[in-house]
């Protein structure tokens, strides 16, 4: 893809090796994941056998890849980097394979390793066998600190990945009707979200009732009623791997009285946190901001999860809108705002915008309104 | 479901905790994932956000559970196993809670912690931040012996999946033709996966000519030509969890001369490979047969992988047929017998099937038939 060329660069790898020894890591661990992605373009899926990265802080970044795999390694935008391929065949050690590669390139006592996030406990657990005196350090310091200020080419990808899943939110009076249970409903959905541009369906929640009042709740049998609110919570990634999350609140016919009520607190609370973003305000501020209008209005309790969360390569990420994260916001950083309100045996609510912050303040992502739709 | 009393039991909770004490284990924490499934039913997804049952040695399980969460632990099969719940809420120190859980619940000086395969380094990281001295073993060792066996229950959803997946198999002339692209195929495959009784699809890769030849690739927009062998594997998992997984390989029209030579040695050594299982030998001997008559037929170097892989609530699990793999295979054992050749830049061919050693030999569940099929 030519989207390639400018999201995955040896400046970025160059940039990031300069950065683990600035961190005092003697080397980073890469297995598959949004990270591999970010510094390759490597899309590799995570198994038993061990794909991983070595980023070493004075020496040249080497894949480490099973046998079988390689070929699809070589046609990933990894080469373009300038990192080189090192492959093993099954029966055969990864862990010693990258423990004789760090001894070859890096300098030093090589005992502190930036480990991907979502490294396997158990590749982990291969490394700490094979380089006695290996200690765990998180290559999110590294790389969560220049992945959550996204490039143009990045907001980019963001916002088309945005744009489509819009286009599937408006949409939705085609499949969303009394009679029809929450999986028929999600599975039309989940159609929509590839017919509509993305690549991968990442969720396709639909919360009906009761089941809205449980934040993370998918999918079930449960046949929606009318009169029924119904939340629904979508996303998909698009062909670069970057991703999209909006939430909009349906109901078919008109909503219980106590839902309206609480619905109009929780869009002023959307508002409120959007209109928080700009350059030089922390993460906590923003989920204050959006958390103080619901709490005014008698909801705070019903409001149980953070305000938001960072999305690019992966869907959750830095920086993560929430009480006590100070990080300070600049322009680039892209995130989710979703205040939600949920009673317990009821119904539920939530509205969720990607935003970006800019320069002068914010831009909204996602533009669909953000008024309940009686469909 | 009606499954759930069968597959997830207080019984083999508590087994696992004896195993725990006998392998010097002061405690299991499992993550999400086939580990915490196995154990529980909960089907969590991994995130950010802690999810892990702690198993002390010498106490009770009890699950951590983000606060939005705690409405879908509560739904699965997970209180009827006997484990308790306790929540975090958004921006709370769940490895804090976790670390006075261990204190509460288990003697000793609690050091050696046996985390699931898959935990995030993120999560082990933040572990060991809160308990000083923990010391990382895998829950592997302790489950895996138990996960390779499968029950007769288990047994039964492993065939319920192969039985669908061998249904989209049988369809295959409906959607392989010359002229449409690898990945127009699969999004048909993938269609029917779930039309034929999964619940999710696991992967369906469609490898045409040159592709064939590498062995993980997945699809891409090339166009499948007439004489050109099709590499299809594919899998999905029925709504407990248990996986299928199985290879055939097409033509439409007549193929090469030198793919129809290797494809009879590659036939035969499916055949030697399935022939070799029985209560006794190991899984390095299953390997050694099935190796050894592509070998002996001039094909050796081009079967680039081990011969299979265990199933179960995960695709690759215990125990690998592998070389090197002394694991004595018992009746209850499930897993692929895979061989394949690989030729680079002509073509490949693939030939899978699960397989159950039984008592007295072994019980294909993929039944239809491994020669080539001509469309």
């Amino acid at each position: 893809m030519d989207a390639a060329k400018t999201l995955y660069t040896a400046e970025r790898l160059a940039a990031v090796r300069d950065a683990t020894a600035a961190a005092g890591m003697d080397a980073l661990v890469i297995t598959p994941g949004a990270e591999l992605r970010y510094l390759t373009g490597y899309d590799a899926h995570a198994s038993e056998r061990l794909t991983a990265l070595l980023v070493p802080a004075n020496g040249p970044a080497t894949l480490i890849v099973p046998r079988l795999e390689r070929p699809l390694a070589a046609s990933s935008p990894l080469p373009g980097t300038g990192a080189s391929m090192v492959d093993f065949g099954d029966g055969t050690d990864p862990y010693a394979l990258l423990a004789s590669l760090l001894d070859e390139h890096a300098d030093g006592p090589r005992r502190v390793i930036g480990a991907a996030e979502r490294m396997w406990a158990a590749h982990w657990h291969g490394i700490e066998g094979a380089i006695p005196g290996a200690s765990l350090a998180m290559a999110g310091d590294v790389l969560s600190p220049l992945r959550m200020i996204k490039s143009a080419a990045e907001i980019a990808e963001l916002a088309r990945a945005a744009e489509a899943i819009d286009r599937v939110h408006a949409r939705m009076g085609e499949w969303l009707r009394p009679g029809r249970t929450e999986r028929e409903v999600a599975a039309d959905i989940s159609a929509a979200i590839i017919a509509e541009g993305h690549t991968a369906v990442s969720f396709a929640i639909v919360a009906a009732g009761p089941n809205g009042a449980s934040p993370h709740h998918h999918v079930s049998d449960h046949v929606i009623e009318r009169g029924q609110p119904v939340v629904v919570d979508i996303g998909g990634t698009v062909d670069t791997g970057y991703g999209s999350d909006c939430t909009r609140t349906y109901c078919v016919g008109q909503p219980p009285a106590d839902f309206t009520e609480y619905y109009g607190a929780l869009h002023a609370a959307h508002r409120a946190g959007v209109d928080a973003v700009r350059p030089g305000v922390t993460a906590a501020s923003v989920d204050a901001a959006t958390r103080a209008v619901l709490t005014d209005a008698g909801y705070g309790e019903y409001f149980t999860h953070r305000t938001g969360h960072g999305i690019g390569l992966d869907g959750h990420e830095a920086p993560y809108i929430v009480d006590g994260d100070d990080t300070v916001l600049v322009p680039g950083m892209a995130f989710s705002i979703e205040p939600g309100v949920y009673i317990p045996g009821r119904h539920g609510a939530r509205i969720e915008d990607i935003v970006v912050c800019t320069d002068t303040g914010v831009t909204r992502l996602d533009t669909l309104p953000t008024e309940v739709t009686i469909l």
